[in-house]
């Protein structure tokens, strides 16, 4: 059984994005501690199977982001189901799940589904524009999230989104520690490994995304960041 | 500390609506589990401790289930926050939870706080209008709606209210065998001792509330109904 409480780093795959089979193949040797599958637009059935299939050929945890509920395909290690704390169209709180749950329900592994409570915090991504996301926060909003995530829905994780952008690392830092249980996931902006040891400072889980499209070389390196900072290396 | 699973009857008080003290007397000697004190509308700060202390002079364990932020009032031995999961306005799903947490965050004492997924299911009741639900829901939604309750949002309670209509009791069985570890309360068109009998034999705990202020003679005798249903003598 996948344990994703000792995730460090997560590698992120858009299944709407051209990746080659070497960079897939670097991307999985790595030593990263698992391959998300997830994106915001263009995610189908078929992309998914596709990248699912390329990912398989190599042992690296593999687990799936959901963002519509007809591209859910079978054969991943687990299912990350987002529920956007901060949406102000209530279809991206419980609508979409309520719609899935009710069609799958009854084929639904509910060991593997990992419910994640999000926070868009870039008023500017398409995550935020598709959610209809309350971005303009201010840290004490953000902590109230993270209580309600915890506490009130009792989800094991908070996913804080710059979706682009680095964050506010002390912000970062702070709601982390004030998490009983629940892991903070902190993705954006984590461009190479400078930046990627700073948001593991803050956060439990730091997720790469955009950088494995824009500069493998730098994105790798933040595995070895991780690393280091995992020695004490800082 | 009070355990909530084991409750089988609750009355339900309401702030804004007045009662003598001998009826309340008589409510909270009756042999209820718990008296709740909660309502929809005209809740403040004022009547809700007005209620508590007068209930305070018997030993009944007494609860707020919270509807307006203002009208928090210390000293209830748990409080209960509904989490309406078919509202189509998210400010009832999380967007007053949010602000309350802001607010009273670091006040709260997370242990005496209850989180209840509220489907609610007579499209004619105040609590439908304020939160415009989604009242035309078939079975399986039903059914969806427990599933994330429990199994995406963890709650510990999952409540079905009809307000003033008694429901449909075979979705009520069937809704409270699918769930694991969850609480199914059942509030609405209690009225005596049949309806009692009835919808304790579907949920695991029946709230009795509008019948307190209607009939408060048959709305006692449903304390012994469900004393007879424990006992086996329906």
């Amino acid at each position: 059984m996948i344990d994703m409480r000792r995730w460090k780093h997560v590698f992120k795959l858009d299944p709407d994005r051209d990746i080659d089979d070497m960079a897939l193949e670097r991307i999985c040797l790595s030593g990263t501690d698992a391959v998300m599958v997830g994106g915001t637009s263009g995610v189908t059935f078929d992309n998914t199977v596709d990248l699912l299939s390329r990912i398989r050929r190599f042992e690296v945890d593999c687990v799936l982001e959901i963002s519509d509920r007809d591209a859910i395909v079978p054969g991943f290690d687990l299912y990350f189901i987002p529920i956007v704390l901060n949406a102000s169209n209530p279809d991206w709180i419980i609508g979409h799940h309520h719609l899935a749950v009710k069609e799958y329900g009854p084929m639904m592994q509910w060991d593997q589904i990992v419910a994640e409570g999000y926070v868009i915090l870039n008023g500017d991504s398409t995550a935020a524009r598709v959610t209809e996301a309350r971005t303009e926060l201010e840290r004490s909003d953000v902590e109230a999230y993270a209580k309600i995530a915890e506490r009130l829905f009792r989800l094991p994780v908070l996913y804080l989104e710059y979706s682009g952008t680095f964050g506010d690392m002390e912000l970062v830092r702070r709601t982390a520690s004030s998490l009983q249980d629940a892991r903070l996931f902190y993705g954006g902006g984590i461009d190479g490994p400078e930046k990627a040891r700073q948001a593991a400072a803050a956060a439990h889980t730091i997720i790469v995304g955009n950088a494995i499209y824009e500069n493998l070389d730098r994105a790798l390196e933040t595995v070895q960041a991780i690393q280091d900072v995992e020695k004490g290396c800082l």
